[in-house]
């Protein structure tokens, strides 16, 4: 497997978080990434950029890290698998835009290696308009489905049908957002390399800029006034709700004493629960609330 | 054991939750609380009671419920009981006022009882102030130990050490405020009758009002800015934190489908989560922030 070891593909990520911070920024035009160096007490550690009250984005953080050591017990229960050592190594990022016109994104791209020989890749990108325009909606999602495609035929409707499982509140009976995909343990198997596992997930980390710098160009004009920022604010509470009480990366990632701020760099700057917020009938608002929903079609002409 | 049946204990609780609504209604001066009545399709239901955008209070709620039904097993294993059956009751109370310079408030009293004829009280009040008033903190502490004292030598030591480790925000190695009271399964013992724990209890829900009425009044007045406001939507942001991550009443409600808006309404009008945020050097806010810690004697007099 060609150019498929550990190293590579950590050094691949370390030039994706380069190559997407210096796209972000220069599309923002104000903001610049701070960088923090840390190391992990057990072994590997990272480079956390963070954009904060920018032009369009009021925080991002685009985080690489690479760790290694020892695999706890109950997080190697907990993964099924029963290896000692453990390596792992990815991108995350998510975008905070001032504008509620702006959606919030999401990505993270990861490799994953246990000792016991098992290697896999996984990740995900997923929008979150606090407003859903259909139309950027169709294309977000068409974007995603053109990578997935040139890999495999069922990768779109698989990796998409788990973002709408994995992006779910269950408490308000509400996805996220607009889901993307999510897809994890990718291995190889008899019919795909590891090297093509590698490939796709470079393609699925490549796509990010393009389409976020993009989205940030189309609204960030928009107008928009108090009961926006309004609603923006319960959207984020909402964000909050599924990343404490639902993301797994940021459960492992308290759980097993990473650092706090890295692992929360992921909350909005600002987030609102107004008691039983219900929207105005027919109101762009309830359109909204309306939509987020499970299997919703994105990709098609007409939703 | 006289006047101890679950009936007169859910009509105690249903009073003490009028008393407090009154009380606090009174005190805030503009707001009013108004009531929802929910029914629980497994059985019971409760009165949720929600004060926003008074004169004091922003967002605060007064909780009472009565349920009862069949245990689901994976609670009942979670709880080390064995009984099919079971039955709640209880008021639950938390205050977000829109000064940092009022402190947030908790209070939860409740009963529980299985059919394999386990009966308990359990409940707790903890403070947390944006800016701590050691003042303040040292009378809060006092009034909750005299009310222990009054029932048992052991008992203010024993529950304020519960409530040190109850409300820890593990992650960021910081407890949610000043503390307070915890306590969960008493039971009648061979000296303690279920009697004298249910006085115990009316007595720590008598004395929420007591104490919190006060602390709104002593601080309403207190000029602040914009510095104290953007410290306390960063602390509230630690509030959603810890209820989000770690409370035990709040995961068993989402767990077991119980209706959002009351089990969040614990939840801040607003929050904050600015990155990496470090207090200046001998500020009032690196001065509290050093006191969110384990095992700080609040109710002696030099602290």
């Amino acid at each position: 497997m060609r150019n498929v070891d550990r190293f590579a593909i950590s050094d691949w990520f370390k030039g994706l978080q380069d190559h997407i911070c210096d796209e972000i920024a220069s599309t923002d035009g104000k903001g610049v990434f701070e960088q923090e160096l840390w190391q992990r007490e057990g072994g590997g550690g990272g480079r956390t950029r963070i954009i904060q009250n920018a032009n369009i984005l009021e925080k991002g953080g685009v985080n690489y890290s690479e760790v290694h050591g020892v695999l706890p017990s109950r997080i190697a229960d907990a993964m099924q698998v029963s290896g000692h050592d453990f390596f792992a190594t990815g991108v995350s990022i998510v975008m905070h835009p001032f504008s509620p016109m702006v959606p919030i994104i999401h990505m993270n791209v990861r490799y994953f290696e246990v000792s016991s020989g098992e290697k896999w890749f996984g990740g995900g990108i997923d929008l979150t308009p606090i407003y859903i325009d259909k139309t950027q909606a169709a294309v977000f999602h068409r974007k995603l489905k053109e990578v997935c495609d040139r890999h495999h035929e069922n990768y779109y409707a698989e990796f998409k049908q788990w973002a709408d499982d994995y992006f779910y509140i269950k408490h308000r009976k509400e996805t996220r957002g607009i889901g993307g995909i999510f897809f994890d343990r990718l291995q190889a198997t008899e019919y795909i390399s590891l090297s093509d596992r590698f490939e796709f997930v470079k393609q699925v980390g490549m796509l990010f800029s393009e389409i976020y710098t993009r989205l940030m160009q189309e609204n960030k004009d928009i107008p928009y006034g108090k009961p926006e920022k309004l609603f923006q604010a319960l959207r984020r509470g909402r964000y909050v709700e599924f990343n404490l009480v639902y993301d797994k990366g940021t459960k492992f990632g308290l759980d097993t004493d990473g650092r706090a701020e890295s692992i929360l760099m992921s909350l909005p700057p600002e987030a609102g629960w107004p008691y039983n917020y219900k929207p105005i009938a027919g109101s762009r608002e309830e359109q909204t609330i309306d939509l987020l929903r499970k299997g919703v079609e994105w990709a098609s002409a007409d939703i």
